[in-house]
């Protein structure tokens, strides 16, 4: 069975990476292409790495063009996926990469995107309990921030044993390509070269709400997230260490055996053997999450580490794994846990 | 049908890659793999991007654990694979990554290399006149340099179509993987980043023989190269740019239509429209050159810019195209033109 | 005695770069700073490593705001430069960063950047012949483009002494810099990191007529250059590879005295000892020009390559050395040789 | 009065920056230079970007070589440095770029360090209080780590306050080059470019007890720290990002007043305007440390953000500083809060 997919948003970054995947999914024909102000222009102007593609012309976005499909990826920029998705039948599967579905609390969304809620969907990190089965048969996904995908994998285990309290420190550092192709200064080569800075600081990044929403559902009660994100100089990759106080008597072993046995059948999280730590290049357009986690006696710390590819585990591999988990293919089609180093 | 393969020196860069094209391929099952120093390590210690492979043991590359294979790929230093391949019967296709086999000038490999001349072997790059039915069945496989690749590629057919003077001027930026793992300061992150220094300048380079080697092949008579490469801040990619005196009343057209006959068929050779110029990021990971090439009326020259991934089309991906031409698999099987970008 | 010295187009990087290099002026007292749509804002929201200026606020360019200075320093967008300079009187010194008034050919100017000729300055590279007596006293300079200095210094000696024929080739890489912040998806991080890329390429880029005067002038006689000039993920520095066949019985030690006698007497340029090679690094933020030659007698050429940091030497070291010698100062005040590496 | 100073360890790059900035240093002449293996080579083969002194041949590091200096510089590697200056009279100032003086606590060098404990000197961080009174006129000085120097100058005002629980949390991403000119597989610029690792997770990394100490000092009570450091793709730079709990009714403007008032007179401590962040870039070369600080309601900490170029205020410009002080000169002498950028 081969199945015909769209994608809106395809001259972005987030979109290339859909295609890219979607090009070497076993079930899948590449259907509509779609873009905004780039409509009329060919797919290898934008994305030339995607030869096989290049001569496509992309479509402007619009249901009409969208609807002859079996599944609709949307990479449009927040707020636009709400509109689309209410013009297309119920029986597409629609999958956003944007952040407008993510959200359980209203007030959360007004809070941090402003506006009126447009409402949640299905979560797409079948890595977190009860998710996969949610996702099963889905017809509307909401895919999750790539900050919120390492953050969450990397410490809901621990939350969720007890393991640590629900006080949480994030700072992760990442590529440019999480921003997306958008023209601004601070994402200037010249600007980005030789340089790291911190932004969003002090709990206004739109994906700490995302975070809290997460940890809390892993800890069964509230957690406070302290996330601070810092951009380096490199173009893909998510490298986040976050820091909980751990509970008196925790113990190494009983850390690794808990962590052990969370991810024990994922396919996509990659626990490194003790004493190895993530390298964000390890998992460049791969769909692994790779994962380390430390006591610090002296200090009364446990520490994760998880590292992860923004684009693909952290948006559009995570797409494809809900995609698949949809329409009952293997979870783990069109995805790879091989990485491309140095 | 599964043809079983190992990989001689799986630790370093060049291993590595073969190794990440061989879990995609459909048609091999990885066999031994063996390095040197590294021997009794784990593949994930040196290649955490391998994860199917994490737990694999380097064994000591000897011909005894080489041999039991129907394919052996040596990544190994220059000067070392052809003591091995002596002791593989000649029914095992052996594909040699490093320079051994590749001149047919017994003088150029002494001036270049030092030493007795190790023979030569049929060479490993298809798109060359002549090339592939060299390479179908053959069992002893030299495979190209990473420049070389790029400059032959890019000049070939302006010179097999008289379109230029024999006298090229080839400039090519590289990344540091060409240079493998080898523990030097001028390959060290902070001698690297933020910097371009040029290197065996004045023809000292030991790719120049070879790049001398086939374009007097694709001139049918002598042609000079001066061969200047320069290292940049980029851990993969080859782009070289490739001027030579263009012939009296060629004209733009004429060059295209060359340009597009030469390459039409070829599966791995993409032509961008014109006036679009490579980039090395679409290469990143694929099996594909991208080519651009353009006259420049008032300086009187022919300029051909190639892209390419130096590990992939320019060492492994060349490697694994050969050995599917060798075993009469399909040419493109375990490869991709589909580069990961951004 | 003090000089005043207003800068125009103080947000961008060239405004930025003869900031830094005033800061440390022992001579001059800075002035007016003035921006186009940056106007309003203070110089630490565009510049924050100048934190002795950060809190200035941009005035509005304008003779009006520029007119109360020894000297007033230009770096405006191509074109803005002639309109404003002919409302300064004539006894204020201008110096302009921009191109209008380097080209001497109107036909040149017209073809490569359209418009009519805004008419020629003396052209501030004091190292070619001729040139730093004509900017002694001068009151109208123009800074050279960054391109331009490296490949006219790195061949003038050559030509001039006749070692080489009048076809020049030149690939120069270069960091993203020297675009300015223009707001361009192709100067993204995004797209730059991990990327080489040619432009401008077939001797359409704007540097290459200034190229030809300059080397024309060396050498007495018409010369051609091919130019092809490459991005590389750096921020600063421009390494110029620059080749020509060289005259019958040309030999290595003639090239080495023709070139050490060329510059012995230049404080800002440094020919490396014999068999070492430039590092654009190493000229980071300092006014030398890194330059080694050599022969390569197999293809029958000279090769120079030259390194220098494309803001610093290649703009606003430039401007100041210019802006000494037409002040009568040092003509190395508020310049150094030493470079920040690593 | 010029002193006359020498550095051991010239070769290297903490070595390498001392020169940088002493050659620009008002008062002092550069005397012996010194190295352990590259003894006998030019300083020209090492530092490129270092002209003036490119012909200086370096000496064996020797006490007899050392001793006739005012001042001599160690950029040596940890444990090297007790043996040579107990070699010096106590007449000269002795700084100590390396570790071994650091502590005051003989545990915490036992454990992190291993062996006896070389001794405490006073400790070169003149922000901290008390700390400039003991390096006037001091003969021996230690230099902070790099690390410890963003760390504890971030948070120490707040800890001073009691703005914060005495429970930090610091994960500092840095370049390359605080690993010094080491050859290890992973400080390769192919394993750097394009990725991000922790090391020395777990409270395992030296600095860690220095942090520790600092703190501890500044709070007046113990203080733990959890420090992790993150490898990113930049030569210099350091952006520490240090988080504690925020106690209960701190406000932001009691946070602000308390940081403007702690740092208002220092020379090189830069607060930025309340909503501009520290980037590492602005810091290139100077002697300046940018902060920023931040409350979290939400998380109910302190953020503080603080950047510095590890070699600079790092390393070699706290070695200056200290020198200046206690020898009597002007704090900021051969110093600058200038840094390059872009």
């Amino acid at each position: 069975m081969t199945l015909r997919v769209a994608v809106a948003g395809a001259s972005g970054y987030a979109g290339g990476e859909l295609l890219r995947l979607l090009l070497g999914h076993p079930d899948v024909e590449i259907g509509a292409l779609t873009a905004n102000s780039n409509a009329g222009s060919t797919l290898g102007e934008h994305h030339p790495h995607l030869v096989p593609l290049a001569e496509r012309v992309l479509s402007e976005t619009s249901a009409a063009v969208l609807v002859d499909h079996d599944a609709v990826f949307l990479a449009l920029p927040h707020g636009h996926s709400a509109e689309i998705a209410a013009q297309l039948p119920s029986s597409i599967v629609v999958i956003d990469c944007g952040a407008d579905h993510r959200l359980v609390n209203p007030a959360a969304w007004e809070r941090f995107y402003g506006g009126a809620h447009p409402g949640t969907w299905p979560y797409g990190m079948p890595e977190l309990p009860g998710a996969r089965d949610n996702l099963r048969g889905a017809r509307r996904i909401a895919v999750p921030g790539c900050y919120p995908t390492a953050a969450s994998l990397a410490l809901a285990p621990a939350l969720a044993a007890a393991l640590v309290e629900p006080a949480v420190t994030v700072v992760a550092v990442s590529g440019t390509s999480g921003a997306g192709k958008s023209l601004k200064t601070n994402l200037l080569a010249s600007e980005v070269l030789g340089s790291a800075s911190a932004y969003g600081v002090g709990g206004t990044h739109r994906h700490t709400p995302e975070m809290v929403q997460n940890l809390s559902a892993a800890a069964g009660k509230p957690v406070t997230v302290s996330f601070t994100p810092v951009l380096v100089p490199m173009s893909r990759g998510i490298l986040a260490t976050v820091t909980a106080p751990a509970m008196p008597g925790v113990s190494a072993s009983l850390v690794r055996q808990i962590y052990d046995n969370a991810y024990a059948a994922e396919p996509f999280i990659h626990l490194l053997p003790a004493g190895q730590w993530p390298v964000t290049k390890a998992t460049l357009g791969s769909n692994a999450l790779h994962l380390q986690v430390a006591l610090d006696p002296d200090a009364g710390v446990l520490i994760a580490v998880a590292a992860l590819d923004n684009l693909t585990k952290g948006t559009a591999g995570a797409a494809v794994q809900s995609f698949n988990l949809a329409l009952g293919l293997s979870e783990t089609a069109g995805l790879t846990t091989v990485g491309i180093a140095p």
